[in-house]
């Protein structure tokens, strides 16, 4: 890894496809964005970033640039820079996108799933920063997970470690979309917290989620913000989301004993309203010893994290 | 680390002390044991190891000894080689054994939990041999667990990573040793198999079982051996245990995302008995994917596991 002065991000999503140059501080210098024209097949996808690459790139001499980041949803090889059809971009089977990038633009380029990118910028600038064990989980649509294992990213055997959202946490639980039962994403993502306000509608007609939408178009968003007014119903499907989620990170905790775990978006939006059960479920599920070393904590970057993400995956060694 | 060609190896257990001198290539070349005298306080047992140490190292120079590796049950701080209260050593409170042995013979020293160093001989010389993401299980009166990941061992912040028979497989499970319900521990540890054994002895009095032994002196041996003679109710207890134990692994396994897994002594003993259903479980709760890279396998070291893997501890970096 050379050290020259600035990285490429490029970050790869279902609606959207960004790209930013950034110096090694994290600073973003230039960014460029785009409604992500997936339907049109990979070529085309590929056209736009190649594009939005070159604006960033600007006025910056090739031989200053490190690398090209690539962050993007998996499954994906990250070693050979595969990425092997994400449920959010059909058609991509098989594409080579590092090499792609490196061809076009004579760069190196690193590719990594986005929740493992994400977990490297909040360790680097956010809410991770300064630990040596440390546990992200995305927490929203999905729930997916990045490990940093004495202080490096751990990707495991076929880039899939950390998919602690489809671990089994209620045996005979509800489906989940994975085709699995019981799964943590399935008990605690958005649209499993919507579904349970949904299947629980009829014993809240009170509920102020009522009020404002219908069974059919509640979304985990309308909770959040019902239960921050103070309905009382909301709060409820919150705090179960909640504590299945304390579950979930008890056993994480006990395999991994970190020192702190990064929560997504949900645990953002809704701070105390999922972070209170949580923490009570983890008092019951996880051993006082491995508590007593560990934090759980939103996570810190925001709208920022996606930028920095890409960035992060040339400033590892 | 000198490239001095022996080490010791120092197991301390409740019921058993041991000291070898071993070669980097793992060869025993002499060996010394005695019942723990763990009723007597811990100098008294220090006094017997300082005394199998010298036997072992009769004749044998001390600059020709990279280090003195000492193998304990938990809980302890590796790095400061404390040893803090272990269940099966009452008495021994913050016994800095590492500096013990360090002033005793001038030699370095390193401490290192049983399960984590067993991991480690598993890994160099056993079934592990040749992976990259390795967990081992312990599979007896406990199910503790040591992970080498990315070919290191991976010990968590404080001494904990590995904890895999204290996740939570079943909520509202049955009573765990530890305090907690549910606990993989619970479900399928020797002592947890013969208690379902017994819970259910009503219902299968025609068992080889209960020809052998009675209720209250049931112990898992019974169970296994009447399972390998045919038994159907042994094999139905052992199959629910392997189940369960196959949730624990997937669970794992989608966090982990490991290249093999690997059981001890029940899995050795009782071999497809157990593994059948325990692969059957991964099936249903563990990707094809995550699977698609996973072995799982019984250990291969057996009694010499305890003498290599506080050698181990000198064959790392």
């Amino acid at each position: 890894m050379t050290d020259a002065p600035y990285i490429v991000g490029v970050d790869i999503g279902g609606t959207k496809v960004a790209c930013v140059l950034a110096d090694v501080e994290g600073n973003i210098l230039a960014r460029q964005w785009q409604p992500t024209r997936a339907g049109e097949g990979w070529q085309v996808v590929v056209q736009q970033l190649f594009e939005m690459t070159e604006r960033v790139l600007e006025g910056v001499s090739y031989r200053q640039v490190r690398g090209i980041g690539i962050s993007c949803g998996g499954p994906l090889d990250s070693q050979r820079g595969v990425v092997y059809s994400p449920p959010n971009l059909p058609g991509w089977d098989a594409v080579p996108i590092k090499q792609v990038f490196e061809d076009r633009f004579g760069l190196p380029a690193r590719l990594e799933n986005d929740a493992n990118a994400t977990a490297l910028a909040e360790h680097r600038f956010g809410a991770g920063r300064g630990t040596r064990n440390m546990v992200f989980m995305t927490w929203g649509t999905g729930v997916g997970g990045g490990l940093v294992l004495d202080g490096r990213l751990y990707r495991g055997t076929n880039d899939l470690a950390g998919e602690i959202g489809h671990t089994t946490v209620l045996l005979d639980g509800p489906l989940c979309g994975c085709g699995k039962r019981g799964c943590l994403e399935a008990l605690v993502s958005g649209p499993s917290i919507a579904r349970r306000a949904r299947e629980l509608a009829g014993e809240s007609p009170e509920s102020l989620i009522w009020q404002r939408t219908s069974p059919n178009e509640a979304t985990a968003q309308h909770v959040v913000e019902a239960a921050h007014a103070g309905d009382t119903f909301a709060r409820f499907v919150l705090a179960e989301a909640g504590t299945y989620m304390g579950i979930g990170i008890a056993n994480v905790a006990q395999i991994l004993n970190p020192e702190r775990v990064v929560l997504g978006t949900i645990a953002v939006k809704a701070g105390d309203l999922v972070l209170e059960p949580l923490r009570q479920a983890l008092q019951v599920h996880a051993w006082s010893r491995v508590r007593e070393v560990l934090q759980v904590v939103p996570a810190e970057l925001g709208d920022r994290a996606q930028d920095l993400a890409a960035v992060c995956l040339w400033l590892e060694d």
